[in-house]
């Protein structure tokens, strides 16, 4: 079999010359979606101190630990944000050079700009954890089978959910290119928590049960909201020409959406306190204070001998 | 940029004196995830030998490989439980305090506890062996699409599950804190299916395609039940003070619940037999032998020209 | 607990003795699942050069990459191959013997056949690119949050998912046992999107959002089908039976199905061009240029103050 590789490689060869578009064999190299998900656990062990790690952290070796870790963070977010920022300065220069090799200038000012927003980012570190301590104490608080916060922490999908979205946002505010929707996706990956970086989402949310939860870019949530597995907050429109306005809804303080329901459409407002049963399907806004459940479908019903029951009742 | 770091250090130290009670730096030294992980590697390795090793085992090796996974076993799986026993005492102990060191003589005491608990894991391996080739059987008869056991071993996300479940739901009888909601909460990544290891599952039960299913706390499932992706056996009421009782449904032997069908209530009892068709919506109890379906909702149907088509059957 | 060990080691041999039937300890060798996810990220990064790896790859060092991964696949596909048809052969020639150890001859035939498969599949390569580069650009235009397609590449699960059906979907045209299903399910792991490696899949497939959708062994979908998270293309009846029946939908050219539809039986043909509207539950044949909505369901709305309001509108 040997002797076919020199042949099976010219074709594979060939067809990076032919077919072109997606391959990136030189000049552009893009972020390292491996190095954002170590980037992702250095951050989460900081949000996190002794929840992450395998080993015991002493407090007397507390600084030293956190001078490596901030140490190396400044040096992989730089890297990778630097990647992202002259990708997307090629991608702008010119849609069909894009293979051109950057010049040095561009990437030494890249570089620049990449080393402000990661400083920005691990600055905000404790406006972050204050934000998603209040994200444990409502999952906490919302879930009757969670014991303690540590078992939140420890274990639940939608807590690391938002702790990545929190990340992310703030380098989607930064207009970081491509970085933030890696790590929406990593995330989405390991919980089935589909949130887009652009979606901004208030103090105390809490997403239960998780899978299938999907979030879109311009959706804008209040306080103290939350919502189970399976839940949509869409776009009515899907159309290309529509990238830059409201597509997503709004969701008032304090509501609450059952599982699998959908809400859909930019003109779309949950008012406050709102309780959206599950399944629930909404395109249009709904008052404050409102309670939205499905009347029971209507069922066909069988007895065990096939026969059929008009009266019985569920 | 490395002249911030000693700057960037102090305010994520500040944060974790002023925001506290999401970081436990020293201490409380809570279970690892990652080893946790390597712990069901470990015992799946031991429930289908030769399935998840990438070198065969030979027949003469067996007791070599058994005594060292069984050893190691041991040693992981007591330190783990250990840590999680020390936590909850500490918890119990005081909610204010739970940052204090635990006492030589606690871990001690927690050390012994915790050898009886992962002894007795360990003998119930053969038992639980048992229970999940029903399930393998189980899935194997019920997917016409499963062409050898081995593949639904190799291969099948609800398999996975309910092998962690069994695991999981023994350490949660004999009251393990922490570690069973972790184990569940893993396997709940990697396949999309939620199963609080509470749940009470009964011989021969197969989740076919997985993704989406989630099983509340103090469900009852008997034997030879099937359901399918996107099923949730849920609880009406999420109220804090209800942590205690029975607020999910029990459904009796040989069930099938098809994909996307919601079932609510600790009252909510499905009888023997009955079958419960896609998307259908339940807080009541159905008696056995029923099959309930879901009359076809509504359309808006128009054709290629926008034209609103009323008789249009589908 | 240590000489514990020696006892609890003796009841798991017991175990493998009596119960038998789910252990593989020796002969039969299976494919590894490890390995096949080895071979998956090879295969992606000879489809995506400069995309999957951290590294930057230079064009003069294009040759010597290829020829590595060229040749590492050759090797790894090929035993991976040879273990899934040994397996097949020792499963046709007795379900009874299943643990006696293969034939010389018959490992050698197996290793010929093989090595003529995995260069079957290194040489559609480039087919294979074609295909995936439309699946990316079809993407990019369906969804107005993309910015790029170097976005869509790095981080949709969609585009992720289709990759490795089309290469599983090669093998399993081919009649490769077991491998195409433990590649799809892989995939579901990290994607929520369970695709049946025999699905028929035409040119420019983009699944968005991904969490749920599930695809069937017999689907047959045609060109620029755009579908939804939580779609089920599914049978109607799952009796073991109908096993080489089409038992799953046909989708023709040009349909977009929204989330969480789902469409069942192998007679059931969505028509060029027809829109199935979110949540649609269908289970016949639906013409070309159809739109398909539910119409809003009835609901029970109540005010703040728990006050029936028959007349709003949502």
């Amino acid at each position: 079999m040997a002797h076919h590789i020199p042949k099976l490689v010219d074709a594979i060869a060939a067809s990076y010359r032919e077919i072109g578009g997606i391959n990136h064999i030189q000049g552009p190299n893009l972020p390292s979606r491996r190095t954002i998900e170590t980037i992702l656990l250095d951050l989460e062990a900081l949000i996190f101190p002794g929840f992450r790690e395998q080993e015991l952290i002493e407090e007397h070796d507390l600084r030293f630990v956190l001078v490596e870790k901030v140490s190396r963070l400044c040096r992989t977010l730089t890297t990778e944000i630097q990647k992202s920022l002259c990708f997307e300065k090629r991608l702008h220069d010119s849609r069909q050079a894009s293979s051109a090799a950057s010049s040095q200038q561009d990437m030494h000012d890249c570089r620049e700009i990449a080393e402000g927003y990661s400083m920005k980012l691990i600055e905000d570190i404790p406006a972050i954890r204050r934000m998603v301590q209040l994200d444990v104490e409502a999952a906490f608080a919302g879930d009757p089978a969670a014991k303690s916060t540590e078992e939140v922490i420890l274990s639940y999908p939608g807590v690391e959910a938002i702790i990545t979205h929190r990340i992310a946002h703030q380098l989607w505010q930064q207009q970081v290119p491509l970085i933030p929707r890696i790590m929406s996706e990593i995330v989405h990956g390991k919980t089935g928590i589909d949130i887009h970086p652009g979606a901004e989402i208030g103090e105390s949310f809490f997403i239960d049960h998780a899978t299938g939860v999907v979030i879109g870019e311009t959706t804008r949530i209040g306080r103290q909201v939350k919502i189970y597995q399976g839940v949509t907050l869409g776009a009515l429109s899907v159309k290309k020409g529509k990238a830059n306005q409201k597509r997503h809804p709004t969701i008032e303080d304090n509501v609450t959406i059952y599982s699998g329901a959908t809400i859909l459409g930019g003109d779309t407002v949950i008012g406050e306190g709102a309780i959206i049963g599950g399944n629930v399907w909404i395109t249009s806004s709904v008052p404050p204070g409102s309670k939205i459940y499905n009347l029971p479908s209507d069922y066909i019903r069988r007895n065990q001998h096939n026969e059929y029951l008009p009266d019985f009742q569920i």
